[in-house]
């Protein structure tokens, strides 16, 4: 027998939209870290984001209606944090450390809105762009590029039968515990610590938070948490993160053109992240102008910190480069954690597990290749659901332009002059140009 | 916002048992075919049939309880034919032909119902037999078949966690559709026709209907029908089958101990078949007691037949010998249908597809490795879902003992000195010994 309940049919039926982002928790845990900090520090300086399609080629306002991401924006404005949310946010231990969060920041949080957006279509893309006091327009980052992302695969999805979806999520579903089988195995080889970093690339919500379902099924202990902080609590998984390049861009952008105030910034930036956190939480972030030339000139008290998180120098390279300068600095790299963050997949797992297993602790930040791997997955060749290289970047801090150059000059952001007066700050000592995939 | 139905619920939680066969619709068609012919023919033989496991290493007692698998066997025995069914196989057109089934024979199976069972439990398997008129134990078959399977699925699912079902539907989804992928690229080298005959050696109801649905999305044309009567009713697919080999057997058995009349059955059956049904339906089963045999001793309207379904010789060699055979008797092969249905994977179909390409009309009935295909899909390595290789055979023909020898030596039934008898009358010339997978 099958029993029709018209009640919950004809309440899902007469939805106007269907959500991408549902909550303001739905953002990287980092976000709020770094949140907390901007707020407490730099409430008024103004800094304006934007979004940049790398994968040029991939005619994005082609493929997603301006109305529909208007109404997906739009909506995204509406949300707030509740009472709940911030409840949970204030009482929750994260990093083992309790009221991480200040009572007056999670009270500020109440009345939160993310700032109007701009919108404007050119040549198939979508340039979008947040202006504004920093601590609003921070938060538009990681929404923003959900739905853009999800938008994309909404496009595709929608032209799929009911069939052919079922087909489409049984692969990724396979695909996925296929890696899942090789983590366990390395499991047996030696301690792994890995988490989902994928939620501004994923393919949706609900595939995300059955990603990170799936990692603490497969993998136990060894799955550390996610950056997403709605599914991690709605999981009951940690919630992750460390911090971002937009950090030391603004702090660099803010910085007078004096040379030297500008290789300063980079680490006055810790400082300020030191006065606010620590423990677990002190990973630097060093590749923001140059891996090399960051850790040739950070002062001491740099290696004292918890462990780092390159993102964009070949991985086995960059752990290299950082055991090296741990030990120069006669710290035991043994002890120091490096958090592998950079379009890592199975394969690169594997090689960098294997490669540092004992010398370093390493940690694994898995993002587009676990939220949004669907490549071989439709039924159809024409369904192409590869994820694109999409990010949102500091444009401008108070009026002055913002740029990441970054170990791998293909990733460099900022207007082609100032990347320039940058490159003649700091030296391109260390630099790999390697193909950005995602 | 997530809303209980608290009455679907309530509903769903109440049932007392969750039943594997839910009409008499769920059989294969050709039980049904076969059916006619015995209810018209030969009513009142007393015919007892019994499941045999061949996968002797299998413990099925010990895996299913035995009060399960009578509660499962008594509510078969509660269906009956539903007016709606009856109608719509009175109705429907079957290989292009309106009123296969007269209408006495539909008036008859209102009233029918499975006979009693006996069951006993013995060194770890159960014995399970249907004495009885031949057209009610006839009927048996598959039922119990798809019951004692399901059942044993259902004891390693039920130690599943939600994720793990997810993940080994997921994987054997994924492996399906691989398969089907295969069978694509296939069509565009020449005409593909394929049906699915796996009801009785299948995951689950549930399982094979969504096989089927993913032949028909896959394969468009190509696939032929489904062997399941209410599965192709359901999804508005042909329902396809030939003949067992229980008649030839029945025939046998009732004939007298003068070897010479055993030899002949093989051909009066075929003609018992010719004055109920003709066209697509005149396919023979030539290896109840050895092909080689079969095809030399037959009278020349045998060749005038529509095809042949080989089901114990490995099947290249079966069909270069049909071939061959037709050639020798004046047919062309090339107009003539091999119907290939012993334990067919994509493998054994993609190598007869190209060595039959043009030579003869070919089509599959694709059975266990369809519907039952869950090797490396579970999560943990113990928990296996391979198929067994049990059957449900003809022992007993109004009191004589009914024996079957097979192209191949191994997958011979029947009481041993009764199999030497038959060893006698039919020579062993063209018969292979190849392991019995499925």
């Amino acid at each position: 027998m099958s029993f029709t309940d018209i009640a919950t049919r004809t309440y899902n039926h007469s939805f106007r939209l269907d959500p991408v982002v549902r909550t303001l928790l739905d953002t990287d845990f980092y976000k709020i870290l770094m949140l907390q900090l901007i707020w407490r520090k730099h409430r008024d300086v103004q800094v304006t984001f934007g979004m940049v399609n790398r994968s040029t080629k991939v005619r994005i306002a082609d493929e997603i209606p301006e109305s529909e991401l208007r109404e997906q924006l739009d909506h995204a404005r509406n949300l707030r944090f509740t009472t709940r949310e911030r409840i949970w946010l204030a009482g929750n231990t994260f990093y083992g450390v309790k009221q991480i969060f200040q009572p007056d920041f999670i009270e500020w949080l109440a009345d939160f809105q993310l700032p109007d957006y701009e919108l404007v279509r050119r040549e198939g893309q979508y340039e979008l762009t947040f202006h504004g006091a920093w601590p609003y327009t921070t938060m538009w980052e990681i929404p923003a590029l959900a739905i853009v992302n999800e938008l994309r695969a909404r496009h595709i999805l929608h032209e799929m039968g009911r069939f052919e979806l079922d087909v489409l999520y049984a692969r990724a579903k396979a695909k996925l515990w296929g890696k899942i089988e090789r983590l366990r195995a390395l499991k047996k080889d030696g301690p792994l610590r890995l988490g989902d970093f994928g939620t501004r690339r994923r393919h949706g919500y609900l595939w995300q938070r059955w990603c990170c379902e799936a990692l603490q099924e497969g993998l136990g202990e060894s799955f550390i948490g996610t950056s997403n902080v709605h599914i991690a609590m709605e999981i009951g998984a940690e919630a992750i993160g460390t911090n971002a390049h937009e950090l030391p861009m603004v702090y660099a952008a803010m910085a007078d053109d004096d040379p030297q105030a500008v290789r300063n910034s980079r680490y006055s930036v810790l400082d300020s992240w030191r006065e606010t956190y620590s423990g677990n939480l002190l990973v630097f972030l060093p590749d923001t102008y140059g891996t090399s030339e960051f850790l040739r000139d950070a002062p001491d008290w740099v290696a004292d910190w918890t462990g780092a998180r390159p993102d964009s120098k070949p991985p086995l390279l960059a752990g290299e480069e950082l055991i090296a300068w741990w030990r120069g600095r006669g710290r035991d790299p043994a002890q120091k954690l490096i958090v592998f963050s950079d379009a890592m997949d199975i394969d690169s797992i594997e090689q960098t597990f294997h490669a540092f297993k004992g010398r370093a602790r390493i940690s694994y930040g898995w993002g587009t290749n676990l939220t949004n791997d669907f490549s071989d997955c439709a039924t159809r060749a024409d369904q192409d659901l590869r994820a694109i290289s999409l990010v949102c970047k500091v444009l401008k801090a108070d009026g002055r332009p913002a740029v990441k150059l970054s170990d791998n000059p293909l990733k460099s952001t900022g207007d082609p002059h100032e990347i320039e007066r940058y490159r003649k700050i700091f030296s391109a000592v260390g630099m790999v140009e390697t193909p950005v995939l995602v």
